[in-house]
């Protein structure tokens, strides 16, 4: 494997002026994060209440009261303080930076003596550690010193930093294969990568030992999790743990003889990133070749076109190789941004180009799905199909939200949305030696502190809807410098790369194209990928979209609402012996273009008394405007659908 | 309509012999209830316990101990009595009937003072009838009922009889209008048919006036059970209750304001049977209009062509028009034997034969689906389409079982099938003044007795493998009587009728042949239907089935199995182009009419990799095999489909 060498640039080194994304990441700063905050101090009219900053109040003596919330309430919070973190490191702002430094304080105020932090089990007085399975005490924790790294990094102030390595050096006194520590780990996995995160933050190698050692037992037999049975004494935190089996939690057996995704997704994808994160700091070729095993099995056989992940709303999980039903999965927000992040670390791990595809077809599909063009209003679950009469009606679907929502009781997706918007420029440009990769085609300026110097360049584009890509060197050291400029896998055999107007011909390795030379400024690099729109098909394995076709242009897949089409899209057949045709609509903010396809549908007539009959239904020519899933639902509750039946399927 | 002067004939009176449904009404005697005797008596070694004579016992105190099983455990005693006195309404048998008369002893003895019969509140000590929302009392009550109603037709025993008339008489005491007693009604409907049937069999009106106060009371608002809830102060006897909504037991609105079926099915069509029998009894031909509504908006909405119904596991329930998945659906055995007696008795109001179409289909595919060929297996639950490996993992079909189960913990099906099995000749026979109507074929003598005098004959019949039927008339008086014989929707335009040779022409009236003669011993009447394969599809509503093709024979739905074609069934499409051949197949006890049809497959190759890509999958020609529907599931675990895709769907 390539060496451990690689990193993320300072988010503060990456600017985004993207027309298309800008639309969300402004928001993050200008609407959500203040929408959020108030919605954390329960100061929001008609939402859902938080109770979270309540909680903490409670928790460092300041009022009295029970915990309100769920056993995790502490993670908005934390969210919220990383997505802060993020947004001032792209812009300071000094208002919501006194606000964030008024909420660490109380955070620290709310600390234990010994270092513990959790306003759940600090104000219910009840044991510490004694239902990993369900607590999410470690969980929390690592939330917290994800909002701590990226608060650090983002205004250098250590006060939240010092609060979780003060937590995180109590919790190593607390696990560990020491005699007299816990042998255990927790039910959903999120400390590990933190704890990672937190030794490439201090350099405090216990950090990641924990994290290893967490990884390390996990899922051996007898299940650390039936110890703990007794304590639970046959009660849940949630009802629903008592059917789960240990694989819902990736503990049924040792990590590195799960050979398939399971269990609950998000989980998963938490842990498969720590994983991949501890192959890339051990350097451990073994570890890194089953995540890679792990990952292949989830994006050749579990995942959704969209990006999305989890076939089943009940464990909210992984189900089995290509059972992927389009209208009752589950696919959850945050179980996407945790293949985005999976897969990012894969890329860093092997420099290896097809990993960020998966980013790409994430980030651009269920990622932005999740959120409303209004930035209030977020969905969970992300279904590829929805007909709102039978969501309502029939409680198979009653995990599906027929429009976005304002606010959850439990609210993991929206913060974590946010932060993934804030953070995305952690997606887009990494860094190692004197290579800059270039990832994601957001507009953006970048400053590359590369070994030999800093290799500044922006980046325009009007990506994906144009395929056309220019870079422009604004800053140079003169020395040979390396872009690795990221081709597509749907663009792979129809690219162009130009460099000062003359054709780059050398062939892409593993998805990139290595550019070297001594950059000068002014140098202008233009990439055109082709973003046309394609039809399509799924592996006949996947039973539910047999005779299907799906739209794609670039990484953007596109779906057909009701708002466009009418009802009963089921009905509707593409004829994809035709072209598609490109639209342009202004019926939503921004604009979007339309893909315009010919089909059929069959024709349902009133007088159809009876369910059954020899006669097979007649077709009528239809025209079909598809537009991108991405920004589906933001015209009012309706049908919509991905995967078409294909004339000729 | 029509007056209340049509009746079911003595189950004594209808000698069954028919190859087919012999399979499996014998093993109703010689295998079933035996070993269901065994089953209550918890001597089934591996079963689950049932622990319903135990709980007599400890009723009767007999024994101590406490009350196990379900709130409604008393019900498979009654459904297993029930079908006992069917069994020796066709055939006596000294043995069964001492075993029976001991259970009967036993009962009586578990009856409290005042009437009152439960094992479950009187060992428990519980108030009575303060959850009816839950408890299930009127239920049990109803069950009971029924059971001696078919005891004491059978064996003219009154025993049983005495003692549910003794329990109705009680809660006559505790249910109606008058002040000071519980304007209420029950949570699951039964009670109803139940009393309205000993209204019949005793002429006391008052348990016909009761049942009449159950329905009219029913749904008025605000809804009796939201009174409960002090009573039930946040617990319930079935967990998931606590997030149902009053329509789930059809009590949101007045029965009369509900257009459409509601809620869980068997509730619904049970309730909807006593509708039909009290429109019936009071000649109110504005219920039976609004009965007609309900049982139009299933059988034309929310009826799967296998005669069976509840869209959603959860709730066992109805959920919206069209809304008929295939793999995710509850479709429960003894929903369909509640559609078979609703359908049943909405002929008995009408003489109308489409309501009997609607009793074959459901008798002849969800009713045997749900029982092996060695009668000791059972479905509950009964999909159009299974594929094991991911109704094992992916629990939004945790409901699916994938091979029939021995008992189960909640048992209602299994005795259900079996007491509808040991009465299948209330479905066939009926009789009105001097019409006697035929309304399956099953080969059969029967003894009608009609008002001028009895008319006997025989029915032979290798139905519907063949479609000749022959009745032979065995004994006459020579006055000039019916034989009204049903010619079933799939054959209107295609049958023929021969009395003695001569062709019949007169046009059928509502589905009926009206042959009217002085019938004379020996005469013969030929009836030929039109039993061949067809090609049947589904009205383009129903997303689910839009581009895919059934095939029917007369009244049998044919599904395609792994054991013949291989997995991956969805992968298939028929050619409807060309026609259905027929083979006859020895692979299951009896043999079976196989239908044989071309059609293609898509081509998965073990080196597709990816998910997704722009090649469309090939496809290569298969023939492939149909087997009844019915027969299912004999040979093994595997995958099984009913609506199969339409090449030129």
């Amino acid at each position: 494997m390539a060496g451990k060498t690689l990193q993320n640039i300072n988010l503060r080194n990456i600017r985004i002026h993207d027309a298309s994304w800008d639309r969300y990441i402004n928001l993050v700063e200008d609407v959500i994060l203040p929408f959020e905050w108030k919605l954390i101090n329960d100061l929001v009219p008609g939402a859902e209440k938080s109770y979270c900053m309540q909680n903490f109040r409670i928790a460092a003596g300041q009022e009295t009261g029970a915990h309100r919330g769920m056993v995790f309430q502490d993670t908005d919070v934390a969210k919220w303080l990383e997505a802060v973190g993020y947004s001032l490191s792209k812009k300071s702002n000094a208002r919501l930076e006194a606000i964030a430094d008024e909420a660490i304080d109380l955070i620290a105020a709310a600390q234990c003596e010994d270092g513990y932090l959790n306003t759940y089990y600090t104000i219910r007085g009840e044991a510490r550690w004694k239902d990993l399975f369900e607590g999410h005490e470690l969980y929390t924790a690592g939330h917290m010193i994800e909002a701590a790294a990226a608060y650090y990094q983002a205004t250098g102030k250590r006060k939240l930093l010092d609060v979780v390595c003060r937590f995180a050096d109590y919790i190593c006194t607390v696990f560990g294969p020491e005699e007299g520590k816990l042998h255990a780990y927790p039910g959903h996995p999120e400390i590990e990568l933190a704890l990672i995160k937190l030794y490439r933050l201090t350099g405090n190698a216990k950090y990641l030992d924990l994290a290893a050692y967490f990884i390390q037992i996990r899922g051996e037999q007898p299940c650390y999790f039936s110890s703990e049975e007794n304590y639970r004494n046959g009660t849940f935190i949630f009802p629903e743990f008592k059917d789960f089996t240990f694989d819902y939690c990736q503990a049924d057996r040792p990590l590195m003889e799960q050979d398939k995704a399971e269990g609950h997704a998000v989980r998963a994808v938490y842990l498969y990133s720590a994983m991949a994160d501890l192959a890339f700091e051990q350097e451990d070729e073994k570890l890194l070749e089953h995540c890679r095993a792990l990952w292949e099995n989830i994006v050749q056989r579990q995942m959704y076109i969209t990006g999305s992940i989890g076939s089943a709303s009940y464990g909210e999980r992984f189900t089995t190789d290509y059972d992927l039903p389009n209208s009752t999965n589950y696919s959850e927000s945050c179980a996407t941004i945790g293949l985005a992040m999976f897969s990012n670390r894969m890329f860093q791990g092997t420099r290896d180009g097809q990993y960020m595809d998966t980013v790409e077809q994430a980030l651009y599909n269920t990622l932005l799905a999740g959120i409303a063009l209004d930035g209030q209003h977020y969905f969970y679950v992300n279904p590829l199909e929805l007909v709102p009469e039978i969501a309502e009606n029939n409680p198979t679907m009653r995990h599906i939200m027929t429009e976005r929502q304002q606010w959850f009781g439990v609210a993991c997706c929206p913060p974590n949305i946010t932060r993934t918007l804030a953070s995305i420029g952690n997606y887009m440009i990494a860094a190692e030696g004197d290579t800059c990769y270039v990832n994601l085609y957001l507009a953006c300026d970048v400053q590359a502190p590369l070994q030999s110097g800093t290799l500044s360049f922006t980046l325009e584009a009007d990506y994906p809807a144009s395929g056309t890509i220019m870079l422009c060197i604004t800053e140079a050291i003169g020395a040979s410098q390396t872009l690795a400029v990221r081709i597509p896998a749907y663009s792979r055999d129809s690219y162009r790369i130009r460099i000062n107007g003359k054709d780059f011909l050398q062939e892409p390795h593993k998805g990139y194209a290595y550019l070297s030379r001594e950059w000068r400024v002014g140098d202008q690099i233009q990439l055109e990928l082709s973003v046309s729109f394609r039809f399509v098909y799924c592996n006949p394995r996947v039973r539910d979209n047999l005779g299907r076709v799906c739209i794609m242009r670039g990484p953007q897949v596109y779906c057909f609402e009701e708002a466009d089409n009418g009802s009963y899209l089921a009905a509707c057949r593409i004829d994809t012996s035709q072209p598609i045709r490109e639209a342009h609509s202004d019926d939503l903010p921004g604009g979007i273009l339309c893909a315009i396809v010919e089909g059929d549908k069959a024709v349902y007539r009133s007088d159809m008394g009876a369910l059954y009959s020899g006669q097979k239904p007649e077709r009528e020519p239809v025209t079909l405007r598809g537009v991108p899933y991405s920004r589906w639902n933001n015209r009012g509750r309706g049908e919509m659908q991905v995967w078409m039946r294909d004339k000729y399927g």
